[in-house]
């Protein structure tokens, strides 16, 4: 096809006045439908939880027991190493950087105080790199692949900076890479020597049960590997059900050593009385058990499968084999993360807008939104109905196509 | 009656062996039932709000349209002048507290590096002031009236120390005075010269509207005072339903200047997608106007004034005009304060904590628990039943008169 014969193209798909929001991973409607019977579960005469608390009044600061006991099966943690949150884990992340900054965890004081600096693997997870950024924490990037982190860099970076603190991990279907961590990864990260005895892993299993295929790929234990290795402090590890049940109505939980949870009860108790128990007891009633947990994910799968699939299909019939771009057959999660060649990333996400698509910022995926090679494009297929899906990645296609010919 | 006599009858009552928890501000019960339709309000075929936001999805950082209008009424201010937040103002008071240690408000900069002060009228609700010991700010005692602060006192505090970075104020039915700010309280809290350009009024309308009698003072307007005295952005407003609806899962909501209102969303939008919109919808569904609100405040005064009044006749038979104590009636709120004389309250509370009744610890309503003179005791009466009301405050009447006797 000639760039004018694109151009052309271009053109009357912008004619058909689409307007679409790729931006965000949302659960579509149909999604949100299989969590309905849920809303049923806490009502006039049934608020009590099993073990007696009255769930409409004040109290139970970290959760209540039913919760703690589902989703510490969840999070694969202990009941004694979770506390329950409100319906967002991005607060709980948030705050406990928050606190660590404040407060800091060992003789060493706040962070604050000591210029900190975060691993950031990328692509990764804008909203995690904007923590650090909002809190002016310093964001140094190592790769981010298909097994996780580069840990050859990560390694190098922790061995001798005290000021380097932590590493953002999205362990399973990673964000946007799907990447899944390896036992050694996980083993690395357990076992390195890193100068700040305050280090912190941020364990972000937002999509631990998220599997888009019947192969279910499990990861090793990332607490008990630091356990494992005397350091059970590394860690702490972040889920919700927020892209299990309802996004802005789910539960939030994060887990971690005894001693990290002691930590964590000692700062929330001055930020609130407990988070909404009502609707952990909904929760824990609509799911009784992991087992059921993982049954409600298949029927998300049902759906997604074939969104994804859309746009996988689209993209291979337009640029396959072209070099253009490549992209991720994710395993399960809420992207496709496509390449483009080099310095073509932004114009591909303007020429979308132009056409009605709106996708994720080019560079969204980077610390300081600065993707080096300006290559990476987030797809989030979850959202648009998929007769939308095929006409925005056929947009997408042919906007790489044409911001590849352009130059 | 003679000591001897006293202490076999403090022993008689020990001896019943109740276990009473007067310790906080919970409502019972029958008024969280108040509420209970509620929770039948929002189902699996009504969870889109009346502007067409499914409310089961992300988004909505500051609240639902229909929440913001609601609430900016209870609030008394404009819709572009409110935050709705999750279950908890303390959370919006806590987290702000933090912003301004972080971050601050103007070419100041955060508190943290400013030494920051905080006024503390106390008697005060506890909570406020272990934000600030817990974040460092030194709190800075003045004296807690039936007006509200001693302005005198505030006044001659913040005219010169720019490190005083603002106050507590809890404007109706005070925690535990039940004091109300006075017309000329909330004019001088707005027009007075105050040394540091970044002073926050941390004005926690916690009880606006819990009325305890038929006659309802209303007060002075906080915030429009403030813009009228061409100081928009020196108050934060906060509320919320947990004593109106749940106490555990209720709506909080902030107010301020829009300018405030934008710092606010600065900080949130890092924080959180948005709180739980299915909540919001549940509570704007069940009051739709304050009139609403002020009829179900009616049935909360019905419960709870027969159990102040308990309190009160049992204090007046056992203790009035012996100038052992005195104490207050208060119109509103959810506490009635008593002052013993001097170097008996902590002696008081462990008397009636032997005997079964938990009390709030003495001193918990000053910084740093520090009640100078070692009188006050905050006397929680919402949630006992009346009966169970009615021993307590016999032993506690008891007690005082046994910590007085024995000096």
């Amino acid at each position: 096809m000639t760039i004018t014969q694109l151009q052309k193209r271009y053109q009357a798909l912008k004619n058909q006045g689409l307007n679409l929001d790729m931006t965000r991973g949302k659960p579509s409607p149909e999604q949100l439908d299989l969590s309905l019977p849920m809303l049923g579960l806490v009502g006039a005469d049934n608020y009590t939880s099993e073990e007696g608390v009255d769930c409409r009044n004040y109290g139970g600061l970290d959760g209540l027991k039913a919760a703690k006991t589902l989703f510490s099966a969840f999070l694969e943690v202990e009941e004694s190493e979770i506390i329950i949150g409100g319906n967002s884990s991005l607060t709980l992340m948030h705050d406990t950087m928050v606190n660590a900054m404040l407060h800091g965890f060992t003789d060493k004081g706040p962070w604050i105080q000591q210029k900190p600096k975060f691993i950031c693997p990328a692509p990764g997870y804008d909203r995690h790199f904007n923590i650090c950024h909002h809190l002016g924490i310093e964001a140094i990037r190592v790769e981010n692949g298909p097994n996780g982190p580069n840990m050859d860099e990560v390694e190098a970076l922790i061995a001798n900076d005290p000021a380097i603190k932590g590493i953002w991990i999205v362990p399973k279907y990673g964000n946007p890479t799907g990447g899944i961590c390896s036992d050694e990864v996980v083993n690395r990260l357990a076992t390195m020597k890193i100068a700040a005895n305050d280090f912190r892993i941020f364990w972000d299993n937002a999509y631990t049960v998220h599997h888009l295929n019947a192969e279910q790929p499990t990861i090793a234990n990332i607490l008990q590997a630091c356990q494992a290795a005397g350091n059970p402090d590394r860690v702490f590890l972040f889920g919700s059900t927020s892209k299990i049940t309802f996004a802005g109505a789910g539960v939030a939980m994060m887990g971690g050593s005894t001693n990290n949870m002691d930590w964590v009860r000692s700062h929330m108790k001055i930020q609130t009385i407990g988070s909404d128990k009502l609707n952990q007891l909904r929760h824990v009633r609509f799911f009784k058990s992991m087992d059921a947990i993982h049954q409600h994910m298949a029927k998300h799968a049902a759906i997604l499968r074939p969104k994804f699939d859309m746009v996988l299909s689209v993209l291979e019939k337009e640029i396959g084999g072209t070099g253009m771009a490549d992209w991720n057959n994710p395993q399960g999660g809420y992207f496709i993360s496509l390449n483009t060649r080099p310095n073509r990333a932004k114009k591909v996400v303007q020429l979308a807008a132009e056409a009605g698509v709106k996708l994720t910022g080019a560079g969204a995926a980077f610390p300081y939104k600065n993707d080096p090679e300006d290559r990476n494009i987030r797809i989030a297929p979850s959202l648009p109905a998929i007769g939308d899906l095929e006409k925005a990645t056929e947009i997408l296609a042919v906007c790489i196509q044409l911001a590849d010919m352009e130059g």
